[in-house]
Protein backbone atom coordinates (compact mmCIF):
# COMPACT_ATOMS: atom_id res chain seq x y z
CA UNK A 1 0.00 0.00 0.00
CA UNK A 2 1.54 3.17 -0.64
CA UNK A 3 2.69 5.71 1.90
CA UNK A 4 2.39 9.71 1.78
CA UNK A 5 6.17 9.05 0.35
CA UNK A 6 5.00 7.09 -2.76
CA UNK A 7 2.32 7.67 -5.42
CA UNK A 8 1.30 4.74 -7.56
CA UNK A 9 1.43 5.99 -11.26
CA UNK A 10 0.72 4.39 -14.53
CA UNK A 11 3.54 4.09 -17.08
CA UNK A 12 3.88 2.11 -20.43
CA UNK A 13 7.22 -0.09 -19.52
CA UNK A 14 9.17 -1.04 -22.99
CA UNK A 15 11.55 -4.29 -22.72
CA UNK A 16 11.49 -6.60 -25.31
CA UNK A 17 8.28 -5.69 -26.05
CA UNK A 18 5.84 -2.42 -24.34
CA UNK A 19 3.50 -3.47 -21.90
CA UNK A 20 1.15 -1.27 -19.46
CA UNK A 21 1.98 -1.34 -16.06
CA UNK A 22 1.99 0.10 -12.64
CA UNK A 23 4.83 1.94 -10.94
CA UNK A 24 5.45 3.71 -7.53
CA UNK A 25 6.96 6.88 -7.45
CA UNK A 26 8.82 9.30 -4.63
CA UNK A 27 6.66 11.88 -3.84
CA UNK A 28 7.72 14.78 -4.11
CA UNK A 29 6.15 18.30 -2.49
CA UNK A 30 8.06 21.64 -1.15
CA UNK A 31 8.15 22.41 2.38
CA UNK A 32 8.16 26.22 4.17
CA UNK A 33 9.85 26.12 7.01
CA UNK A 34 9.55 29.28 8.83
CA UNK A 35 10.47 30.23 12.23
CA UNK A 36 9.05 32.82 15.10
CA UNK A 37 10.58 34.45 18.20
CA UNK A 38 10.72 37.51 20.61
CA UNK A 39 13.00 39.97 19.87
CA UNK A 40 12.66 43.04 22.56
CA UNK A 41 9.01 42.27 23.18
CA UNK A 42 8.28 41.94 19.71
CA UNK A 43 7.32 38.15 17.59
CA UNK A 44 9.52 37.91 14.89
CA UNK A 45 8.49 35.61 11.92
CA UNK A 46 11.03 34.47 9.31
CA UNK A 47 10.62 32.02 5.79
CA UNK A 48 14.15 30.49 6.42
CA UNK A 49 13.58 27.84 3.85
CA UNK A 50 11.29 26.21 0.77
CA UNK A 51 12.91 22.92 0.02
CA UNK A 52 11.64 19.99 -2.49
CA UNK A 53 10.90 17.10 0.00
CA UNK A 54 9.32 13.96 0.23
CA UNK A 55 6.51 14.29 3.05
CA UNK A 56 7.06 12.34 6.07
CA UNK A 57 8.97 13.49 9.36
CA UNK A 58 8.64 17.18 8.53
CA UNK A 59 9.17 18.09 11.86
CA UNK A 60 12.27 16.73 12.19
CA UNK A 61 13.74 17.98 8.73
CA UNK A 62 12.86 21.56 10.06
CA UNK A 63 14.27 20.74 13.49
CA UNK A 64 17.41 19.22 11.19
CA UNK A 65 17.62 21.83 9.26
CA UNK A 66 17.64 25.01 11.51
CA UNK A 67 20.38 22.72 13.60
CA UNK A 68 22.91 21.65 10.86
CA UNK A 69 22.77 25.03 9.58
CA UNK A 70 23.75 26.93 12.87
CA UNK A 71 20.58 29.17 12.91
CA UNK A 72 19.34 27.50 16.82
CA UNK A 73 22.52 25.56 18.77
CA UNK A 74 20.41 22.75 19.58
CA UNK A 75 16.85 21.14 20.66
CA UNK A 76 16.53 23.36 23.97
CA UNK A 77 16.07 26.65 21.56
CA UNK A 78 13.10 24.48 19.80
CA UNK A 79 9.40 25.59 21.45
CA UNK A 80 7.32 23.73 19.43
CA UNK A 81 7.58 22.46 15.58
CA UNK A 82 4.09 22.44 13.70
CA UNK A 83 2.38 22.11 10.86
CA UNK A 84 1.01 25.40 10.16
CA UNK A 85 -1.94 25.97 7.60
CA UNK A 86 -0.94 23.33 5.24
CA UNK A 87 0.47 20.03 5.21
CA UNK A 88 3.89 21.98 3.06
CA UNK A 89 3.87 24.69 5.88
CA UNK A 90 6.32 23.86 9.05
CA UNK A 91 6.15 26.59 11.80
CA UNK A 92 9.42 26.71 14.36
CA UNK A 93 8.94 28.83 17.43
CA UNK A 94 11.61 29.13 19.62
CA UNK A 95 11.82 29.28 22.91
CA UNK A 96 12.49 32.44 25.09
CA UNK A 97 15.31 33.82 24.87
CA UNK A 98 16.42 32.04 21.90
CA UNK A 99 16.44 33.80 18.15
CA UNK A 100 17.53 33.17 14.70
CA UNK A 101 20.44 35.66 14.04
CA UNK A 102 19.37 37.19 10.59
CA UNK A 103 23.24 37.91 9.43
CA UNK A 104 23.78 34.32 9.50
CA UNK A 105 21.08 33.36 7.22
CA UNK A 106 22.34 36.03 5.28
CA UNK A 107 26.25 34.68 5.29
CA UNK A 108 25.35 30.88 5.36
CA UNK A 109 22.59 29.99 3.21
CA UNK A 110 22.25 30.39 -0.74
CA UNK A 111 19.43 30.74 -2.81
CA UNK A 112 19.07 27.63 -5.09
CA UNK A 113 16.65 27.20 -7.87
CA UNK A 114 12.72 26.30 -6.62
CA UNK A 115 9.08 26.28 -7.56
CA UNK A 116 7.58 27.97 -5.11
CA UNK A 117 4.87 27.47 -2.32
CA UNK A 118 3.27 24.77 -3.12
CA UNK A 119 3.52 21.76 -5.97
CA UNK A 120 0.15 23.46 -7.71
CA UNK A 121 1.33 26.59 -7.71
CA UNK A 122 4.79 26.21 -9.20
CA UNK A 123 3.41 24.27 -12.26
CA UNK A 124 0.79 26.80 -13.26
CA UNK A 125 3.44 29.74 -12.60
CA UNK A 126 5.72 27.63 -14.88
CA UNK A 127 2.72 27.19 -17.33
CA UNK A 128 2.46 30.91 -17.35
CA UNK A 129 6.34 31.42 -18.13
CA UNK A 130 6.53 28.90 -20.46
CA UNK A 131 3.47 29.53 -22.88
CA UNK A 132 4.37 27.69 -26.18
CA UNK A 133 6.14 24.33 -25.39
CA UNK A 134 5.69 22.34 -28.01
CA UNK A 135 3.99 18.96 -27.41
CA UNK A 136 6.79 16.13 -27.53
CA UNK A 137 6.88 14.37 -30.59
CA UNK A 138 6.92 10.76 -31.04
CA UNK A 139 10.71 9.39 -29.62
CA UNK A 140 12.24 6.51 -31.07
CA UNK A 141 12.87 4.02 -28.02
CA UNK A 142 15.97 2.55 -30.25
CA UNK A 143 16.83 6.08 -29.36
CA UNK A 144 16.38 6.12 -26.00
CA UNK A 145 18.01 2.70 -25.27
CA UNK A 146 21.31 4.67 -26.47
CA UNK A 147 21.53 7.51 -24.53
CA UNK A 148 22.85 5.49 -21.35
CA UNK A 149 26.22 5.07 -23.08
CA UNK A 150 26.15 8.05 -25.12
CA UNK A 151 26.33 9.74 -22.08
CA UNK A 152 28.49 7.37 -20.36
CA UNK A 153 30.84 7.87 -23.26
CA UNK A 154 31.04 11.51 -23.28
CA UNK A 155 31.31 11.94 -19.32
CA UNK A 156 35.37 12.50 -19.29
CA UNK A 157 34.85 12.83 -15.42
CA UNK A 158 32.31 10.77 -14.22
CA UNK A 159 34.63 8.16 -15.67
CA UNK A 160 37.59 9.08 -14.02
CA UNK A 161 35.47 9.81 -10.22
CA UNK A 162 32.73 7.74 -10.29
CA UNK A 163 31.24 10.66 -8.76
CA UNK A 164 30.01 13.22 -11.26
CA UNK A 165 26.74 13.69 -12.56
CA UNK A 166 26.30 14.24 -16.63
CA UNK A 167 23.72 15.68 -18.81
CA UNK A 168 23.49 15.44 -22.43
CA UNK A 169 21.54 16.94 -25.24
CA UNK A 170 20.82 14.90 -27.82
CA UNK A 171 18.95 14.88 -31.43
CA UNK A 172 16.00 12.98 -31.94
CA UNK A 173 18.40 10.76 -34.04
CA UNK A 174 20.57 10.27 -31.14
CA UNK A 175 23.65 12.23 -32.29
CA UNK A 176 25.46 14.02 -29.25
CA UNK A 177 24.73 17.88 -29.33
CA UNK A 178 26.47 18.99 -25.99
CA UNK A 179 27.69 17.32 -23.20
CA UNK A 180 28.32 19.05 -19.31
CA UNK A 181 29.42 17.31 -16.46
CA UNK A 182 28.82 18.94 -12.35
CA UNK A 183 28.83 17.60 -9.20
CA UNK A 184 25.19 19.10 -8.81
CA UNK A 185 22.81 17.30 -11.21
CA UNK A 186 20.78 20.68 -11.31
CA UNK A 187 24.04 22.12 -12.37
CA UNK A 188 24.88 19.89 -15.00
CA UNK A 189 21.66 20.39 -16.75
CA UNK A 190 22.08 24.22 -16.80
CA UNK A 191 25.38 24.50 -17.93
CA UNK A 192 24.13 22.34 -20.59
CA UNK A 193 21.32 24.45 -21.49
CA UNK A 194 23.42 27.45 -20.81
CA UNK A 195 25.76 26.92 -23.32
CA UNK A 196 23.02 27.46 -25.48
CA UNK A 197 21.52 30.31 -24.38
CA UNK A 198 25.02 31.69 -24.43
CA UNK A 199 25.03 31.28 -28.27
CA UNK A 200 21.24 32.60 -28.42
CA UNK A 201 20.40 29.20 -29.88
CA UNK A 202 17.16 28.67 -27.66
CA UNK A 203 13.96 27.32 -27.55
CA UNK A 204 15.61 23.62 -28.26
CA UNK A 205 12.70 21.72 -30.08
CA UNK A 206 13.19 18.13 -31.28
CA UNK A 207 15.88 17.46 -28.68
CA UNK A 208 16.32 14.94 -25.71
CA UNK A 209 18.10 15.95 -22.46
CA UNK A 210 19.41 12.49 -20.65
CA UNK A 211 20.24 13.16 -17.10
CA UNK A 212 22.14 10.37 -14.89
CA UNK A 213 20.18 11.57 -11.54
CA UNK A 214 16.59 10.81 -10.39
CA UNK A 215 14.27 12.95 -12.23
CA UNK A 216 12.85 15.91 -9.73
CA UNK A 217 10.55 19.00 -10.85
CA UNK A 218 13.24 21.33 -10.67
CA UNK A 219 15.32 19.18 -14.09
CA UNK A 220 11.86 19.09 -15.78
CA UNK A 221 11.22 22.48 -15.01
CA UNK A 222 14.58 24.08 -16.22
CA UNK A 223 14.43 21.35 -19.72
CA UNK A 224 10.75 22.77 -20.52
CA UNK A 225 12.09 26.55 -19.68
CA UNK A 226 14.45 25.89 -22.80
CA UNK A 227 11.99 24.15 -24.92
CA UNK A 228 13.58 20.78 -24.49
CA UNK A 229 10.26 18.31 -24.70
CA UNK A 230 11.38 15.16 -23.53
CA UNK A 231 13.74 14.41 -20.67
CA UNK A 232 15.10 10.86 -19.67
CA UNK A 233 16.60 9.94 -16.36
CA UNK A 234 19.00 6.85 -15.46
CA UNK A 235 16.86 6.75 -12.10
CA UNK A 236 13.31 7.58 -11.59
CA UNK A 237 11.27 10.53 -11.81
CA UNK A 238 9.34 12.11 -8.81
CA UNK A 239 5.81 12.20 -8.65
CA UNK A 240 5.86 16.38 -9.58
CA UNK A 241 8.42 15.73 -12.00
CA UNK A 242 5.68 13.46 -13.87
CA UNK A 243 2.73 15.46 -12.88
CA UNK A 244 4.51 18.61 -14.62
CA UNK A 245 5.75 16.73 -17.68
CA UNK A 246 2.19 15.48 -18.30
CA UNK A 247 0.64 18.29 -17.77
CA UNK A 248 3.06 20.37 -20.32
CA UNK A 249 2.84 17.84 -22.81
CA UNK A 250 6.35 16.35 -22.70
CA UNK A 251 7.53 13.07 -22.87
CA UNK A 252 9.25 11.92 -19.29
CA UNK A 253 11.55 8.59 -19.65
CA UNK A 254 12.78 6.76 -16.58
CA UNK A 255 14.91 4.30 -14.90
CA UNK A 256 17.01 4.29 -18.47
CA UNK A 257 19.33 1.28 -18.34
CA UNK A 258 20.97 -1.46 -20.22
CA UNK A 259 18.26 -1.54 -22.62
CA UNK A 260 15.01 -1.13 -20.50
CA UNK A 261 13.01 1.77 -19.06
CA UNK A 262 9.66 3.40 -18.31
CA UNK A 263 7.76 5.47 -20.31
CA UNK A 264 6.03 7.75 -17.34
CA UNK A 265 4.04 10.59 -19.86
CA UNK A 266 4.27 11.30 -23.62
CA UNK A 267 4.43 8.82 -26.71
CA UNK A 268 7.91 6.41 -27.37
CA UNK A 269 7.52 4.16 -30.56
CA UNK B 1 46.01 13.51 -16.17
CA UNK B 2 43.75 14.95 -13.76
CA UNK B 3 41.17 18.12 -15.02
CA UNK B 4 40.27 20.67 -12.93
CA UNK B 5 37.13 19.01 -12.18
CA UNK B 6 38.93 15.94 -10.64
CA UNK B 7 41.79 15.37 -7.75
CA UNK B 8 43.75 12.86 -6.53
CA UNK B 9 43.88 12.20 -3.56
CA UNK B 10 45.75 8.94 -1.15
CA UNK B 11 43.38 6.40 0.07
CA UNK B 12 42.97 2.97 1.74
CA UNK B 13 41.63 0.55 -0.94
CA UNK B 14 39.45 -1.91 1.63
CA UNK B 15 38.74 -5.24 -0.30
CA UNK B 16 40.04 -8.66 0.76
CA UNK B 17 42.97 -6.88 2.37
CA UNK B 18 43.65 -2.79 2.91
CA UNK B 19 46.05 -1.08 0.45
CA UNK B 20 47.31 1.91 -0.22
CA UNK B 21 46.11 3.85 -3.45
CA UNK B 22 44.95 7.08 -5.16
CA UNK B 23 41.69 7.62 -5.85
CA UNK B 24 40.69 10.41 -8.43
CA UNK B 25 37.59 12.70 -6.81
CA UNK B 26 35.03 15.05 -8.15
CA UNK B 27 36.52 18.71 -7.34
CA UNK B 28 34.14 20.45 -5.37
CA UNK B 29 33.86 24.43 -5.02
CA UNK B 30 31.28 27.55 -4.92
CA UNK B 31 30.24 29.17 -7.27
CA UNK B 32 28.83 33.28 -6.49
CA UNK B 33 26.96 34.24 -9.45
CA UNK B 34 26.14 37.97 -9.46
CA UNK B 35 24.18 40.08 -12.16
CA UNK B 36 24.40 43.95 -12.83
CA UNK B 37 22.56 46.17 -14.84
CA UNK B 38 21.13 49.37 -15.46
CA UNK B 39 18.00 50.85 -13.40
CA UNK B 40 16.88 54.10 -14.40
CA UNK B 41 19.97 55.21 -15.21
CA UNK B 42 21.80 53.70 -12.02
CA UNK B 43 24.10 50.44 -12.04
CA UNK B 44 22.60 48.11 -10.31
CA UNK B 45 24.13 44.78 -8.96
CA UNK B 46 22.84 42.08 -6.90
CA UNK B 47 24.42 38.57 -5.60
CA UNK B 48 21.64 35.89 -7.26
CA UNK B 49 23.18 32.58 -6.41
CA UNK B 50 25.94 30.94 -4.33
CA UNK B 51 25.80 26.87 -5.71
CA UNK B 52 28.33 23.97 -4.87
CA UNK B 53 29.63 23.04 -8.13
CA UNK B 54 32.15 21.41 -10.25
CA UNK B 55 34.85 23.88 -11.94
CA UNK B 56 34.25 24.35 -15.82
CA UNK B 57 32.05 25.72 -17.73
CA UNK B 58 31.03 28.11 -15.17
CA UNK B 59 30.05 31.31 -17.94
CA UNK B 60 27.29 27.93 -19.43
CA UNK B 61 26.40 27.57 -15.81
CA UNK B 62 25.90 30.92 -14.86
CA UNK B 63 23.62 31.96 -17.99
CA UNK B 64 21.71 28.04 -17.78
CA UNK B 65 21.16 29.48 -14.21
CA UNK B 66 19.47 32.93 -14.60
CA UNK B 67 17.79 31.65 -17.74
CA UNK B 68 16.04 28.46 -16.33
CA UNK B 69 15.34 30.32 -13.20
CA UNK B 70 13.18 32.50 -15.69
CA UNK B 71 16.07 35.52 -14.84
CA UNK B 72 16.09 36.63 -18.02
CA UNK B 73 14.16 36.24 -21.24
CA UNK B 74 17.11 34.64 -23.54
CA UNK B 75 20.48 34.80 -24.61
CA UNK B 76 19.57 38.05 -26.02
CA UNK B 77 19.82 39.71 -22.44
CA UNK B 78 23.80 38.88 -21.75
CA UNK B 79 26.02 41.81 -22.33
CA UNK B 80 28.90 39.41 -20.79
CA UNK B 81 29.94 37.03 -18.79
CA UNK B 82 32.89 37.00 -16.75
CA UNK B 83 35.02 35.62 -13.95
CA UNK B 84 35.27 38.65 -11.55
CA UNK B 85 38.19 38.80 -9.22
CA UNK B 86 38.39 35.31 -8.21
CA UNK B 87 37.59 31.60 -10.19
CA UNK B 88 34.95 31.24 -7.74
CA UNK B 89 33.19 34.39 -9.25
CA UNK B 90 31.46 35.04 -12.12
CA UNK B 91 29.53 38.61 -12.98
CA UNK B 92 26.45 38.50 -15.86
CA UNK B 93 26.60 41.76 -17.18
CA UNK B 94 23.17 42.88 -18.83
CA UNK B 95 22.34 44.30 -22.20
CA UNK B 96 20.98 47.86 -22.10
CA UNK B 97 16.83 47.51 -20.97
CA UNK B 98 17.27 43.52 -19.28
CA UNK B 99 17.03 43.32 -15.97
CA UNK B 100 16.95 40.97 -12.90
CA UNK B 101 13.07 41.63 -11.70
CA UNK B 102 14.35 41.33 -8.04
CA UNK B 103 10.20 40.38 -6.86
CA UNK B 104 10.94 37.04 -9.44
CA UNK B 105 14.04 36.26 -7.13
CA UNK B 106 12.41 36.25 -3.60
CA UNK B 107 9.04 34.25 -5.33
CA UNK B 108 11.21 32.07 -7.18
CA UNK B 109 14.50 30.82 -5.33
CA UNK B 110 14.49 29.85 -2.07
CA UNK B 111 17.17 29.35 0.45
CA UNK B 112 19.19 26.08 1.05
CA UNK B 113 22.49 25.35 3.44
CA UNK B 114 25.45 26.89 2.42
CA UNK B 115 28.93 26.94 3.04
CA UNK B 116 30.09 30.14 2.17
CA UNK B 117 31.71 32.34 -0.51
CA UNK B 118 34.80 29.88 -1.05
CA UNK B 119 35.99 26.58 0.02
CA UNK B 120 38.79 27.78 2.65
CA UNK B 121 36.31 30.43 4.22
CA UNK B 122 33.31 27.76 4.69
CA UNK B 123 35.66 25.26 6.13
CA UNK B 124 36.88 27.92 8.55
CA UNK B 125 33.60 28.64 9.61
CA UNK B 126 32.46 25.20 10.63
CA UNK B 127 35.84 25.31 12.87
CA UNK B 128 34.60 28.09 14.18
CA UNK B 129 30.52 26.40 14.79
CA UNK B 130 32.06 23.58 15.93
CA UNK B 131 34.77 23.40 18.03
CA UNK B 132 34.88 20.24 20.16
CA UNK B 133 34.40 17.76 17.69
CA UNK B 134 35.80 14.77 18.88
CA UNK B 135 38.34 12.85 16.54
CA UNK B 136 36.68 10.20 15.15
CA UNK B 137 37.56 6.65 17.21
CA UNK B 138 38.69 3.76 14.56
CA UNK B 139 35.69 1.95 13.00
CA UNK B 140 35.33 -1.63 12.29
CA UNK B 141 35.49 -2.72 8.55
CA UNK B 142 33.23 -5.36 9.49
CA UNK B 143 30.12 -2.83 10.51
CA UNK B 144 30.84 -0.81 7.38
CA UNK B 145 30.32 -3.22 5.13
CA UNK B 146 27.46 -4.32 6.45
CA UNK B 147 25.91 -0.84 6.12
CA UNK B 148 24.81 -0.96 2.76
CA UNK B 149 22.45 -3.99 3.77
CA UNK B 150 21.56 -2.26 6.83
CA UNK B 151 19.68 0.94 4.77
CA UNK B 152 18.76 -0.85 2.40
CA UNK B 153 16.67 -3.38 4.48
CA UNK B 154 15.46 -0.62 6.43
CA UNK B 155 14.49 2.06 3.35
CA UNK B 156 10.93 0.98 2.52
CA UNK B 157 10.30 3.86 0.03
CA UNK B 158 13.30 3.26 -1.83
CA UNK B 159 12.15 -0.53 -2.13
CA UNK B 160 8.96 0.50 -3.82
CA UNK B 161 10.64 3.03 -5.68
CA UNK B 162 14.05 3.40 -6.51
CA UNK B 163 14.12 6.33 -6.31
CA UNK B 164 14.85 7.82 -2.78
CA UNK B 165 17.45 8.73 -0.72
CA UNK B 166 18.01 7.34 2.73
CA UNK B 167 20.08 8.27 5.80
CA UNK B 168 20.56 5.97 8.42
CA UNK B 169 22.37 6.21 12.03
CA UNK B 170 24.06 2.99 13.22
CA UNK B 171 26.17 2.63 16.40
CA UNK B 172 29.71 1.49 16.53
CA UNK B 173 28.25 -2.27 16.76
CA UNK B 174 26.41 -1.74 13.93
CA UNK B 175 22.78 -1.47 15.45
CA UNK B 176 20.16 0.60 13.33
CA UNK B 177 19.39 3.91 15.39
CA UNK B 178 17.46 6.02 13.03
CA UNK B 179 16.79 5.80 9.12
CA UNK B 180 15.04 8.60 7.28
CA UNK B 181 14.30 8.78 3.73
CA UNK B 182 13.87 11.72 1.24
CA UNK B 183 14.05 12.82 -2.20
CA UNK B 184 16.86 15.17 -1.29
CA UNK B 185 19.97 13.40 0.28
CA UNK B 186 20.39 16.52 2.24
CA UNK B 187 16.89 16.40 3.22
CA UNK B 188 17.33 12.56 3.84
CA UNK B 189 20.15 13.82 6.58
CA UNK B 190 18.60 16.56 8.24
CA UNK B 191 15.74 14.18 8.73
CA UNK B 192 18.01 11.73 10.76
CA UNK B 193 19.68 14.85 12.95
CA UNK B 194 16.58 16.68 13.74
CA UNK B 195 15.00 13.89 14.98
CA UNK B 196 17.65 13.97 17.64
CA UNK B 197 17.43 17.58 18.03
CA UNK B 198 13.66 17.26 18.68
CA UNK B 199 14.56 14.80 21.68
CA UNK B 200 17.38 17.19 22.74
CA UNK B 201 19.78 14.45 21.89
CA UNK B 202 22.82 15.75 20.05
CA UNK B 203 25.77 15.62 19.72
CA UNK B 204 25.93 12.18 18.94
CA UNK B 205 29.73 11.04 19.25
CA UNK B 206 30.46 7.38 18.43
CA UNK B 207 27.79 6.78 15.55
CA UNK B 208 28.00 6.73 12.26
CA UNK B 209 26.13 8.28 9.11
CA UNK B 210 25.15 6.32 6.50
CA UNK B 211 24.29 8.02 3.27
CA UNK B 212 22.94 6.50 -0.04
CA UNK B 213 24.41 9.12 -2.08
CA UNK B 214 27.73 11.16 -3.23
CA UNK B 215 29.43 12.58 -0.51
CA UNK B 216 29.71 16.70 -0.44
CA UNK B 217 30.76 19.06 1.59
CA UNK B 218 27.17 19.86 2.81
CA UNK B 219 26.79 16.49 3.95
CA UNK B 220 29.54 16.35 5.86
CA UNK B 221 28.88 19.72 7.67
CA UNK B 222 25.90 18.59 8.84
CA UNK B 223 27.00 15.33 10.21
CA UNK B 224 29.66 17.38 12.05
CA UNK B 225 27.06 19.79 13.38
CA UNK B 226 25.98 16.98 15.08
CA UNK B 227 29.05 15.38 16.82
CA UNK B 228 28.90 12.93 13.82
CA UNK B 229 32.51 11.53 13.20
CA UNK B 230 32.30 8.71 11.05
CA UNK B 231 30.32 9.49 7.59
CA UNK B 232 30.45 6.56 4.72
CA UNK B 233 28.65 7.23 0.92
CA UNK B 234 27.88 4.70 -1.21
CA UNK B 235 29.03 6.87 -3.69
CA UNK B 236 32.42 9.22 -4.11
CA UNK B 237 32.94 11.95 -1.91
CA UNK B 238 34.21 15.52 -3.63
CA UNK B 239 37.34 17.11 -3.42
CA UNK B 240 35.44 19.79 -0.57
CA UNK B 241 33.75 16.93 1.70
CA UNK B 242 37.57 15.09 2.01
CA UNK B 243 39.40 18.00 3.28
CA UNK B 244 35.99 19.14 5.61
CA UNK B 245 36.61 15.65 7.00
CA UNK B 246 40.14 15.60 7.29
CA UNK B 247 40.72 19.06 9.08
CA UNK B 248 37.81 18.46 11.67
CA UNK B 249 39.62 14.85 11.98
CA UNK B 250 36.62 12.61 10.96
CA UNK B 251 36.60 9.12 9.44
CA UNK B 252 34.99 9.35 5.70
CA UNK B 253 34.66 6.64 3.71
CA UNK B 254 33.06 5.95 0.10
CA UNK B 255 32.10 3.69 -2.50
CA UNK B 256 30.88 1.64 0.05
CA UNK B 257 29.91 -1.38 -1.89
CA UNK B 258 29.61 -5.11 -2.40
CA UNK B 259 32.05 -5.90 0.53
CA UNK B 260 34.69 -3.18 -0.56
CA UNK B 261 35.13 0.55 0.07
CA UNK B 262 37.87 3.51 0.40
CA UNK B 263 38.74 5.14 3.30
CA UNK B 264 39.38 8.53 2.20
CA UNK B 265 40.25 10.06 5.82
CA UNK B 266 40.74 8.30 9.55
CA UNK B 267 40.43 4.83 10.70
CA UNK B 268 39.50 1.86 9.82
CA UNK B 269 40.40 -1.42 11.45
Amino acid sequence: MPSEKTATVAITRIGAAPESAEDVVAVEEPLEISAAWQSEGVLREKTISVTMRTPGDDYDLAAGFLFTEGLIASGEDLESVRHWGSPNKVRVALTPGARIDASKLERHFYTTSSCGICGKTSIEAVRLTLGALAAAEPVDASVIRRLPAILEEAQTAFRATGGVHGAALVDRTGRLLCVREDIGRHNAVDKVIGSYVRERATPLPGTILMVSSRGGFEIVQKAAAAGISTVAFIGGPSSLAVDLARDLGMTLVGFVREGRFNVYTGVVR
